[in-house]
């Protein structure tokens, strides 16, 4: 089955999604399988991060920044905005799809682990993930 | 179903392989399934990524050169050439393989993504795709 | 199927667990089919890499601790070890999922792949890998 989830974001940052996941996956009623997830955008990503403490989320988004720079004389891609091209790098540094084994009926994260969108735009959207599970 | 595509490259570049991965998907028949992309070398990698601009291809490689420089004085694997050892790197950075939704039978994709086969060595050469679709 | 394996690392690295990973595969016996790889913790990740030359494997580890630094000025999440922040950033540079094709009922990689765990802590530690096979 694949059906789609949306995810409004409000800026650059880590947004969590795991337990809209998880209710996809209760809903498909699988003991064994595995879920795919992919982001319909490249200037967000997906990836698997602690948990427990925001402030390893907005360091991570802080070190991106640094190494990601806005305004960077390299760039020529520059009509969409000053945080259009570092969004398609920190895109292609991250993950824009995850495959997460499903086991006794729910998804095999670590107890630390969640699911998230990372929105690199400054302005948010409403961000669209496709989620297939089988 | 197992399918393999060969991509030619001629040098570092992101090359486009949207169109034939959708041929495969289109064969298979599936009106909902997943595709699974995985690269055969570790110095090439796959990146899904904006599909309309060029110069937003470029900025990526060349971004990505400005980063993982070759003649690096870390570097102790040089045998194979200057380009190889970042070439590993690149891939590490970016994604070996990839799992895409199909919906309506077509490759979920957003409107403004491709998939793409990213060439890191300075010489060309015939890179091989796996491609598995359920 | 769903299984898991422990890998115990000795700290910062690369463990390959390549044949590890194909005895499950054999154990499923299926001709065709995708095995689908997730590490569950966000202090280590998952790389296809180079299998020839060990020394590529100890300049990527380098690299990547050069690029991203203990005792960065900006980190904020520093109270589980100086090891920690670095170790999240490094897992979301890298992968935390693989998805690889079965091929004649082994896995489909290239002749200079395999599969590693890459351990970002100073201290090793008994890793878990989540392995899907369909």
């Amino acid at each position: 089955m694949v059906r789609e989830l949306t995810i409004q974001t409000r800026g650059q940052g880590l947004y969590e999604f795991t337990r809209e996941l998880q209710a996809l996956v209760a809903a498909a009623g699988l003991a064994e399988g595995l879920c795919t997830v992919m982001v319909r955008h490249t200037s967000a990503s997906l990836v698997i991060q602690e948990n427990a403490e925001p402030s390893a989320r907005r360091d991570l988004d802080a070190w991106l920044n640094r190494l990601v720079k806005e305004g960077d004389p390299l760039y020529t891609h520059t009509a969409e905005g000053p945080d259009d091209m570092p969004s398609h790098i920190k895109s292609a540094l991250t993950s824009t799809t995850l495959g997460i084994p499903i086991v006794g009926g729910v998804l095999g994260l670590g107890t630390w682990q969640g699911v998230y969108l990372w929105e690199h735009r400054r302005h948010g959207a409403a961000r669209r993930v496709l989620v297939h599970i089988a």
